[in-house]
């Protein structure tokens, strides 16, 4: 095999392949041999299990090597990951990879060429980490069809909720602490603006639905708005606030989100503490089912990687390459518009409290048909002193919704933007 | 395929084969046609789906013809599901079974068999309806160790809990409940004294620890024993009271056990509820992993059986046949007794409430070496009115406290025989 990067999952799958060479070479018939190792800097300290002979920077020495037969991608990133595994379908070499950018914009793209080209794509921990939710929707449900999923995939933003909601932290010193922990990158862009969530959502939703979905573009929100009072809030009404991933079957399109949402405390998801990620898959015949665990992390990472890798061995040796891919069968999907999500809303107006507000309040949702199930005020402001409202709808149509907040969001009596979350 | 059985699994296996048969044909490449299908009653009404001409109450008609090459168990019990796998795999036939009872007693033989036969014996519906666990451990955790797993697999004891728990019900009328709502069979027995659940944990321990476990005896204790009070003063101490199959790792041994255990409030399983099922899994390299979702019933467990039909229909198809099985690698493992349990315990002590009677129990677990943690007298008894004495240990040996409650169980002071749940 083949290793294109070699950081943390990369250091993680020899350190796995190392530590179970014996079982691992007794499960396939042979041993798993690392040829050839792609990284940029020759020179950067490696796990211990890395012979350094192995090591290149020139991706042709990894390419074009016919005595491997297994490309493991761990590199990242769009480019140049997609022209390499290109290449390396091109030859016929087998994929595992966990790069899920790579796959929500071009996924579809990987998986038709490596069916003509009669070659697997395995990519269990491009979501989920060590959870194994990629076999799961592939091949343990191969009987029945999907409703819905939903799930925390992204534990960066659960750590930093978590850690809001249990300890009262601001959202900075959340990050902060993610940061040094080593939970959250120095740009953590991708993780708490939900960009990373929704490139997983895609994954999902994929092999969930069978959908080609290459570059769609999901709703996404991110965590940066939720603050302390919205935790508080939540919390008096019986929920957690979470960044869930969602995907349903709306008729014949898919309706795709990622956003906080409050997620009632007794619910599964509402449990999933920390670093934990979790998917809840809802099958029409199996009924719910959750699997969580380590989303992310080098071990936990590296045995998603590994299972992967021994299923293409096996699969090249009993010369049934590419049954795997065939067996993912994807057609278009209409993503259904934003504006057509139904939900209960949860709304924090933050509003000078004059004569009236709340009439002209509740007046602006009630004529976009958004109805009030709990509104509460914290406390007494003024007329300088800007006051929370907070208010629980009734299902509700995003499109009124949003209308009603712009409406609101104009008014003189708003101190500030007002705060929307979904519930789920 | 033939198929062994038209009860409650094989109505939902027809009912999938045909919701999905379109589908199922595109991904295994040619259609799932049922050839035979073997009951007792030809008379009885089956779903709809069946064709009554495909009935039949000869064995031989499936066995024996040789256009059938998947067979389908789904009759249960170990005589004659045994033999007729048995002869099914000397033919080479395939194989997909939901039979915990028969693999838990002759798991690792069928598997001998089927190994030398070149076929497959998948049995996903076995353990955890259509929680696809069998598959996670044998496939998805190729890569890592297995350092310990419990789970709540037996739904019906579950209700019971939940109920008594939630609700305050005895586990009489918890029980009819279940009966009423055909959550419990007529007959409870295996359900309720722990025998299925430890058949289930064989089955996942085999998977887990590559241990050929056929016919062991695990250390195994039901509900019955537990009562309301129970659930109360486990609340007190911030537990709740689950049934569990617990197996782990010691040193080259394995300890399995089957017993109510307490669990913490805010662990993953204590939320785990009513009928669904559990099962958390420790990787040494993965970390905890729990999968949940129903653990019985028709459609979820036909998910688990069609999943399975899929992956030996194909593997027939790409004459891989016989991979799934030679992967499973199984080696003796000794079972650690249970004398060397080492756990916390709870204890609960009905006695009349005499001068000393506390210096006398405190005094018999002292002379065992087993420390107390928490003690809580349960109001006033009085010398002819018994009163609850409970009390939770410090990390003992089983062998200790079973000396130390033989001891107090003897005693003059003892009204009834002392309650023991061990905490998880
Ligand atoms: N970390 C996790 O927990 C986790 C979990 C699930 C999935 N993933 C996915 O797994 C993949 C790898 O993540 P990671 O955390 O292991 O990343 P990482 O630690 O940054 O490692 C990336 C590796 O790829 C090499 N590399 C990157 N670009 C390259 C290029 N253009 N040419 C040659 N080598 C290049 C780097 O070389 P140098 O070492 O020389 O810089 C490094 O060895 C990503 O797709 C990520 O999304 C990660
Ligand atoms: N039910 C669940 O939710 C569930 C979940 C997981 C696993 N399982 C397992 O799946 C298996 C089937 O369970 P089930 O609930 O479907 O049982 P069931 O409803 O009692 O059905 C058993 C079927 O097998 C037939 N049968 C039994 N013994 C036979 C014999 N000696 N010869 C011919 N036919 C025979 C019965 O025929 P008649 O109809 O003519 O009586 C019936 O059609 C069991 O191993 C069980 O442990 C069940």
């Amino acid at each position: 095999m083949g290793l294109l990067g070699c950081g943390t999952v990369g250091g993680g799958v020899l350190h796995l392949l190392r530590a179970n060479a014996a079982y691992l070479e007794a499960r396939v018939g042979a041993p798993f041999e690392v040829v050839r190792v792609l990284v940029r800097d020759p020179e950067k300290e490696r796990v211990k299990e890395l012979e350094r002979s192995r090591l290149t920077t020139n991706p042709d020495d990894v390419l074009g090597d016919p005595s491997i037969d297994v490309i493991v991608e761990v590199m990242g990133g769009v480019d140049p990951a997609r022209d390499y595994l290109g290449r390396a379908i091109a030859s016929g070499k087998q994929i595992v990879t966990a790069n899920k950018m790579l796959l929500a914009l071009h996924g579809a793209e990987l998986l038709d060429r490596a069916r003509s080209r009669g070659v697997d794509v395995a990519f269990e921990g491009a979501v989920g980490g060590g959870i194994p939710v990629i076999r799961v929707l592939r091949d343990a449900l191969a009987g029945d069809t999907i409703a819905s999923l939903s799930g925390i995939i992204n534990g960066t933003s659960n750590y930093i909720l978590t850690r809001m909601q249990s300890d009262g932290l601001s959202f900075e010193d959340a990050l902060k602490e993610a940061q040094q922990k080593g939970f959250a990158e120095a740009d953590p862009t991708l993780d708490v603006d939900g960009g990373d969530a929704a490139h997983k959502l895609v994954v999902l939703s994929m092999l969930a639905f069978g959908a080609r979905l290459d570059g769609v573009s999901v709703l996404t929100e991110g965590i940066r708005g939720v603050e302390p009072v919205d935790h508080a809030f939540a919390e008096r009404f019986g929920f957690v606030v979470k960044q869930l991933a969602i995907a349903k079957e709306r008729g014949d399109e898919l309706e795709l989100r990622v956003h906080p949402a409050l997620v009632a405390k007794d619910a599964p998801l509402a449990n999933i503490s920390g670093v934990l990620n979790a998917i809840s898959v809802e099958g029409r015949a199996l009924g719910p089912c959750l699997l969580s665990g380590r989303g992310a992390g080098d071990l936990p990472t590296a045995v998603s990687v590994v299972a992967d890798l021994v299923d293409v061995a096996i699969a090249k040796k009993g010369g049934t390459a590419g049954q795997s891919t065939r067996a993912i069968r994807l057609a278009e999907r209409k993503l259904s518009p934003t504006a057509e999500v139904e939900a209960r809303y949860y709304f924090r107006f933050t509003v000078f409290d004059r004569p009236g507000v709340l009439a002209r309040i509740t007046g602006a949702l009630g004529e976009r048909g958004v109805s009030i199930e709990q509104m509460v005020q914290q406390g007494r402001g003024s007329a300088d002193v800007p006051v929370d409202v907070v208010i629980l709808t009734h299902e509700s149509k995003e499109a009124a919704v949003q209308a009603a907040l712009a409406t609101i969001a104009k008014s003189d009596y708003v101190a500030k933007p007002p705060r929307m979350i979904r519930v789920h």
